[in-house]
């Protein structure tokens, strides 16, 4: 792409399509500029597409952002998101020119990259590569999956498109290779992928590192594929056609690839050194000069555009109005539907699911807690309709197919309710999140714990975008044995926990397995792990699902005055309850606590967390992973400090120590060194 | 595939070859059934190509393993390990069919998955899916990489092929495909994937979630690719054929799909149920009844077929001696070459590099540190000619390309020291494990910090393989601004820090910098990832490289008794040093303590250690990262408890609290509140 092609244009021949386009490339520039730090060349790229796609294509309503059948647009590319927010200011949502000046600034509806929540017509957050386009075919599979439950003849009260812009960088990460041959495999029709062909990366040219034929992958991908050679023309006509042609492939997902050139119109326009810098005041001036647009005004909106956009606006209320008539009439003819659709686009869950989820005592036989999660997600997908989800490939490990879910989600079955996500831990995770972020749908997905290594990235997002994600991910430690240490998590559980918004759960038996499920379907604000074994737990007289809302809590009392706390998770718990009863002939009084969350810990009083860790007593965590942040809350802890290993689980906990012996011997010395003066562990602040 | 396809052979019309397979098949089916866990399926499928490539196609020397020019073998589906070790025994490595027998159970070295350093032959640590192939392209552009630095005409002594057998699972993950698009950019000729293509997966038929056209895909990546239909045939024309031409197309990497039935020969065989459960022994004793072997005994090898690996063994000792008469004419031909090759595949470094990297004073112009890290980069790439590396795409941000590693690494540079990777975090990782595995080469990676939650599955596998590779993470923390929370980490560092094996590195300074390089290099057996700013530290005086073995040490000492210790890491070092000069008006002794690695800390002695937090001495941690983990070594903290904002980076320092006044204020309450009587920090064990 040559970097010295003419952008000049003579302003007799500037067509209104062209000075809209122009108008939106400076706009963004200026946005950019106003920040003195952001992307402009994606932006000045993308602006004919997305004009396109702002005034002709798109089916969306300002005023009722939340509308449930709008068309989902994803920008992939999300350093671009100057050009979003111009759109979406033109387009008369809630950004005004001052947000646009305020661009990247604290506080701002206009972050440096689009956020969720915080910018109305944002749906996903983007920036880190890969993870829009994946969140995109959630957002793609949602709207299939609740079309097929709501529809009606007639009533096509779920109907939209999912539009994604992305570039390079998301093509070139693993996460959108997974999402996209999935979406392949479900043949999502209603997918259409913009991807911004313009030969560019921030180390240069993509000879560098990118040389695959990218559409050709596509195609092996099962996806329809296009090429519009002109991207930066202000004639549409090409891009108009492959839009049109990729919304009447019904069968199969699209991608289009357009060609451009990154910073249309800047000096150094085709070149990587217009991609994450502001182009300058001087350049902005000369690029509206050639863009036949006044130098001199900033952040001007020309009055014709202004009046294409309007009609625009128009049209929205239009096509809004015309959804509500048809759902007044839904809502008469299906009541129950039409309620039912709107309390799961509200996030809302059934009255009273969670009194008819299991509860157990010691009687009942000791289970796995994956086993225990097969149990309550039996009662659970049946209450909740609208839990969808599945595995990454592991569903047999992982327990989480039963019988409400049997039917497998797909091209030929809509409405089933269980995903093959195949070997793509990443994909799932953020394909989860489109799910989530559609609304209307609760995502479950489901792998081994360590894998959280392989989709941290997507995680992380469902943190900060406040997603109610359910994460079921067994085999939580060295307990699942012979698998060896490739398998064994030892960081995964600190790693998680430490992710602000992201609540932990590793639940010591049955009951506390049900109420980490209770928590995690109330928290409709983020997502919830939860860490299950393979290991066997007891069913422990002291547990109940309605303690894990405490995070932790006094499993097993002592009986005389207190020497030592034991404090574990998962099923450790049950190992310091037969401690505690060695220590007690041992003339020591034990208290054993069962701590399921941090974070909910965190949250209560501080009476009530002195009323568990009282004051001068020295504690001992005992937790099979690493030891890393239980300082917080322990004077002593048994966990691990390498890698695990290959053999038998038992035989391996009682090597890294997690033995009543060791537990006993360890919870002695706190006892004999502190006698009852242990050090607090309370903070002045 | 049919699981009903006929696998009884007449035992007239058995073949060595087929005996030979049927052995394999058998031995490894044996050896899972003697853990009573394990995954039959695909050594018993995979037998065919195993066989092929141990007795005919690849190179190698049982007595030698470390053999500089031997072939590479990795088995990406590193479940099918019971495979590997067969070979590994009938080729004469030291797996004897004791080992076989102690397959899965501790302190054996057959672990339940392969890892390098525990039996001799393995290469990489295989098993969580898609590192094996991608660890091969590292494998790959190593050899290359050495053989432009060290073959002459007629010395040949960096020559080898990569081959990999790898699952459908392993071509699912999204880092197999990052690592695969840049392999065909690199244009890696010497690397063979067979793909064991069984139409299987854990969940069932590839057909729930894997229909995509793989070779297909592959072409498009730029590879040679050829199909295989009768992959379980002891008639090994085909698959010998395929072998050949894919090592005669030296322009490309080849990929071999080849056909196989999951489990052969075994009565669940084409199906999910054999994948990862014995057959049980009934199965076994009828499959070698089927396969025309005694069924009555196990773990035998029948003579004829010991024979063939005797020829195989007499072959491999031939082809070292030739290659050790050729080095010795090379040794005396290229005496310098010779040594350099030998002591950098010993993993040696060059003597004396550590004292001509740079020194800094307080006189010294205030970097971030991701400017020192380049000031040494420049330096080492010199010092250190086997340190080759480069960025995913971030290079003009990540400040790794310098004069000395100036040229790229690429199809048409193999001598180049810099890796374009492209947006590629996972497979970078992947890769540089790779690289380090193959030997005579030091990796590095450089990404954004937040973007480890990318590539956590490579760079965990860095730690538990012992590999030094040097991961350069820049934009540190909330420091870097206004890109926004999606790309600051909060909870990275904490993540990282508690991987066993795993150095974290956080330095303050130019000093420190340098500091965290030397012990980077000489820390031979793990990773070491630098967390470097994008903000600016000043050069503190109390600093220095020698400082940073200590993990933590005292910047600035304190002038009175004292009162408080502020602990930091990175930015906020300067930070204390300032809040310290404030507190000390205000009547407060302040020491500093600089902290950039927690690992290296704790591994000095207890005395060293409370030299510098004395008991009862109040500290306060600063950290711009998560605080979780910070309470073993502070008794307050301040840290990041949320996500970060999007905004100019001072700015957001001090909104978050990372402010002199924040620090000086929460310091007196420390020193007010505990008065030099602050609880011990120290544990009883
Ligand atoms: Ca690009
Ligand atoms: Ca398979």
């Amino acid at each position: 792409m040559s970097a010295t092609k003419k952008t000049k244009m003579s302003s007799d021949a500037i067509t209104l399509a062209q000075k809209c386009i122009n108008t939106i490339r400076v706009l963004s520039a200026e946005t950019v500029q106003s920040a003195k730090s952001g992307h402009p060349g994606a932006p000045m790229g993308c602006s004919p597409m997305a004009h396109l796609l702002w005034s002709e294509v798109m089916k969306f309503s300002p005023e009722n952002p939340k509308w449930a059948s709008r068309d989902r647009f994803v920008l992939s590319n999300g350093h671009a998101c100057a050009l979003q927010y111009t759109m979406l200011h033109l387009t008369g949502y809630k950004v005004t020119i001052d947000d646009l000046k305020n661009f990247r600034q604290i506080d701002s509806i206009t972050p440096g990259h689009p956020e969720v929540g915080v910018t109305e017509g944002v749906e996903v957050s983007t920036g880190p590569l890969g993870q829009g386009i994946s969140n995109a075919v959630g957002l793609a599979i949602a709207e299939t999956h609740l079309a097929a439950k709501f529809n009606k003849p007639d009533f096509p009260v779920v109907d939209n498109f999912t539009y994604v812009i992305c570039g390079d960088g998301c093509l070139q990460e693993g996460v959108s290779g997974e999402a996209s041959s999935l979406a392949g495999t479900m043949a999502l029709g209603k997918l259409i992928v913009l991807y911004d062909d313009n030969d560019i990366t921030i180390d240069g040219g993509t000879e560098l590192s990118f040389t695959e034929d990218v559409t050709k992958r596509y195609e092996a991908y099962g996806w329809h594929t296009q090429k519009v050679g002109n991207g930066d023309s202000a004639d549409l006509t090409s891009l108009r056609e492959a839009v049109k042609a990729a919304q009447a492939v019904t069968d199969r997902p699209s991608i289009i690839s357009v060609k451009t050139i990154i910073g249309f119109g800047a000096a150094k326009q085709g070149t990587h050194g217009v991609h994450g810098a502001p182009i300058g005041d001087d350049d902005i001036k000369k690029v509206k000069a050639d863009f036949g647009l006044n130098p001199d005004a900033t952040f001007e909106v020309p009055a014709e555009v202004a009046s294409v956009y309007s009609n625009v606006k128009v049209k929205s209320k239009e096509a809004f109005a015309t959804y509500s008539a048809m759902f007044a009439k839904y809502s008469a003819a299906y009541p129950t539907e039409a309620a039912e659709l709107e309390r799961t686009m509200a996030g809302k869950l059934p009255e009273g699911y969670a009194a008819s989820l299991p509860r157990y005592t010691p009687a009942d036989k000791t289970l796995a807690t994956r086993q225990s999660s097969q149990q309550v997600l039996s009662k659970l997908v049946d209450l909740v309709p609208e839990l969808i989800g599945g595995s990454a490939d592991l569903t047999p490990s992982n327990l989480t197919k039963v019988e409400g879910n049997k039917l497998d989600y797909s091209k030929t079955s809509r409405d089933g309710k269980y995903i093959r996500f195949g070997v793509r831990e990443h994909a799932m995770c953020s394909i989860s999140n489109g799910i989530c972020a559609y609304g209307g749908s609760v995502p479950f997905a489901a792998t081994f714990l360590v894998f959280a290594g392989y989709c941290l990235g997507a995680m992380r997002l469902s943190a900060l975008s406040h997603f109610r994600v359910l994460y079921v991910y067994t085999h939580d430690s060295i307990g699942l044995g012979e698998d060896g240490p490739t398998h064994q998590p030892i960081e995964t559980l600190i790693s998680l926990r430490s992710i602000p918004n992201m609540t932990v759960m590793r639940p010591a038996d049955s009951n506390e397995v049900t109420g980490a499920y209770i928590q995690a379907m109330e928290n409709a604000h983020g997502p919830t792990v939860f860490a299950l074994s393979r290991q066997g737990c007891v069913n422990l007289p002291g547990s109940s699902p309605e303690s894990v809302a405490f995070g932790a809590y006094t499993v097993q009392k002592e009986e005389a005055d207190l020497d030592v706390v034991l404090v574990a998770t998962g099923s450790e718990v049950q190992l310091c309850v037969a401690a505690a009863a060695t220590l007690k002939a041992k003339g020591v009084s034990t208290r054993v606590v069962s701590f399921p969350c941090w974070s909910l810990f965190e949250q209560q009083s501080a009476e009530y967390k002195a009323s568990v860790f009282p004051e001068g007593i020295p504690v001992l965590s005992v937790e099979a992973a690493s030891t890393v942040g239980w300082s917080k809350y322990a004077h002593c802890s048994i966990g691990m400090t390498t890698f695990g290993a290959s053999g038998k689980g038992p035989a391996l906990m009682k090597h890294f120590g997690f033995s009543e012996d060791n537990v006993v011997a360890k919870a002695q010395i706190l006892a004999t060194t502190y006698k009852r003066a242990a050090p607090t562990l309370q903070r002045p602040f």
